[in-house]
């Protein structure tokens, strides 16, 4: 599809922690054209950097989970209207084409707002430009700009993360905090940080004692894949759990917080996020266990009122499913689990209703998950608000 | 462990079903002394029968998971008292000899009360009998006995659920009831029927159009490879989804009814069941959706009050949940999810709390998962209720 780079044993990743540099799971090559992404489908077991050289390349990239985690999906869609106009060549009207290539991109997965948000947001800065040496700098700069601007608002969820978590640190008089988190929100899902972990990595560098309950997060294992390998090589404690265990560890005391990102949050504070995040917000209401979602401001959907009538969900290839991928011998292997003829149904997300949300931990700080609180916290982009609740498809958007 | 036999392509279970014999996962082989199994851990890739010749290979059994399922657990342990006896040779004390085998056999595995059930119910019929061969003839029938009166069970737990499913067919006008069901409580963990998918196979005989939405169960799959293995062979429809997928079904009205099994349920209602049951019943409570535990009188614990602080959950061996074994080019593999060096826990059951049961399907009728109701279904075993309510320490036992 695209070539693809072996970093074996994880050394560039080593490297890039020795020196000081945080790798991220998207840059641009600083000798080349070339948009360069970890492949996140092949983590923890082998780490390979692939090649992004064209709009097709990135929707290959997004649509197959190469990349995945809403922010860094709308930093790689903003990258991809920069691949876009370093192909242009001049044979069409310049903005129709941009246009057009920008649908392309948007309508690559539909659940994760941050798409449409970062595409859009290059396109913009683009249209009408009539300098094609202007429109690539302004691209790539404006892509850069975005990455930096969402590490940036990972850095502060996590110091407005870590406050809660301190909080929880202060009561259990310096026992171990026990976070659960589902999928993964890590650096790998948001350029660095993360959402969900940046207040995880902020509460380790402040030496309070924290261990993470990792929801395995079927079908793609995003949680025992990535999740676990972040907290792995950060040296956080952690262990691996599945989808089904949080209810019990709730139960018996073992989980003193619940912290997950979210693809799409409406104004009024619903949340789309990883299938079985809405079972562990149930789990953690019954519980008294507090649940917080992490977001930067690119997620909230400010044209939509009610999550699970209005927020499409995406269904994905039942063999997702059906086939479960690790390591056998050294090699990636799939391995079929029901029978051959056992059809399987693949929702990618659920909607947990901002009723059981303990609040947002946002860059501008933590409120509650109600209209009234999101707006007073985000008072420009309130007042954006259209008072239709007409039925978005996003999977048409 | 103990000689295996594959039975290629299901021609035995198809032979059966063609002779209007029903295959069960348990059986004594009609020329000899040997208990035949089916060995679960490889369904739904390939059907073998291993030989059961010992209490040591009843124990491996049980243990390994080569059977599973309360009921059957039961009736396993049953046959483990024959076997002792058969073993027995008569260079100590018999009593003696059959208390210390029993407390072996009960010991295997904690959660499921039917075996200490099953297991003490033959050895009660053998303590201070002196004739060895009509120990032997004894123990061999009660066994039997059990088996089929757990057929029997499971039949009438069939016949009371039907009247639930019907009710719901009548209320949709005739479009189809899609039930939701988690782990495996079907024939293969219950001899005949099953207790969750008895209704089920009840309602398929009876032409409701059913739908079946197959819970995966991880981390040992039984939903994927078992529950969805006797239903594709039964050709009722169904879907395997992700232990997280339930909550959105339920959300958007894809689900009519939730039946599950049990391993040990409290005499005042509370379930104890495989890992991430308690999820899905808190996901059916916010969604108004029937939830019932379908359980042979076996499956009550009369000494039990409090499932939540007084059921003790067995943990299993971590690389349940690392490892997921499936079919990789017509052979049975293993493969490794997170990182190597990643710890992982394995919770094997929680505990689902009364106030989230709507009701219990039993051998006698459905009644309500209160002490009131589950007492005047079953006044005999009710009396015998202890009021003590300490600890029991269940894998001690």
């Amino acid at each position: 599809m695209f070539s693809q780079h072996v970093v074996v044993d994880n050394t560039e990743l080593l490297i890039r922690k020795a020196n000081g540099t945080k790798m991220r799971p998207i840059w641009q090559d600083k000798d080349s054209e070339i948009v360069k992404v970890i492949d996140q489908r092949l983590l923890p077991h082998k780490l390979i950097i692939s090649d992004l050289r064209s709009v097709d390349d990135v929707i290959n990239a997004i649509k197959h989970m190469v990349v995945r985690g809403a922010p860094l999906i709308g930093v790689t869609g903003a990258y991809g209207v920069y691949l876009a106009v370093i192909n242009f060549d001049g044979k069409t009207g310049f903005d129709d084409f941009l246009i057009n290539e920008c649908n392309r991109l948007k309508s690559t997965r539909p659940t994760a707002v941050n798409l449409s948000w970062g595409v859009d947001r290059v396109k913009d800065k683009l249209l009408k430009m009539t300098n094609q040496s202007a429109r690539i700098d302004i691209a790539r700069n404006e892509a850069a700009k975005i990455a930096d601007e969402e590490v940036e608002n990972c850095k502060k969820i996590g110091e407005n993360g870590l406050r809660l978590i301190d909080e929880i640190w202060m009561k259990k008089k310096g026992k171990t905090v026990n976070i659960l988190t589902h999928c993964n929100a890590g650096w790998l899902a948001c350029v660095e940080y993360g959402t969900a972990t940046a207040p995880i990595y902020a509460a380790y560098e402040n030496d309070i004692d924290i261990h993470v309950w990792v929801d395995e997060t079927r079908p793609l294992n995003q949680g025992a894949r990535l999740t676990a390998w972040e907290l792995n090589n950060h040296g956080i404690k952690h262990t691996v759990i599945t989808d089904n265990a949080g209810g019990h560890l709730m139960q018996h005391g073992m989980v003193d917080m619940v912290i997950v990102g979210t693809d799409r949050t409406t104004y009024t504070g619903d949340v789309a996020n990883k299938i079985g995040t809405y079972l562990k917000a149930l789990a953690a209401r019954d519980n008294n266990i507090p649940f917080y979602v992490a977001l930067p401001s690119s997620t909230f959907d400010w044209k939509l009122k009610d999550g699970i009538n209005e927020i499409s969900i995406e269904e994905r290839d039942p063999d997702e499913v059906r086939y479960v991928q690790g390591l056998e011998l050294g090699s990636i292997k799939s391995v079929l689990l029901p029978p051959a003829s056992s059809p399987a149904a693949n929702f990618a997300f659920d909607v947990t209703p901002a009723r059981l949300v303990t609040g947002f931990i946002t860059e501008r700080g933590v409120c509650r998950a109600t209209k009234q609180d999101i707006k007073r916290m985000f008072p420009r982009n309130v007042d954006e608000l259209t008072s239709s609740s007409r039925r978005t498809d996003l999977s048409q958007a």
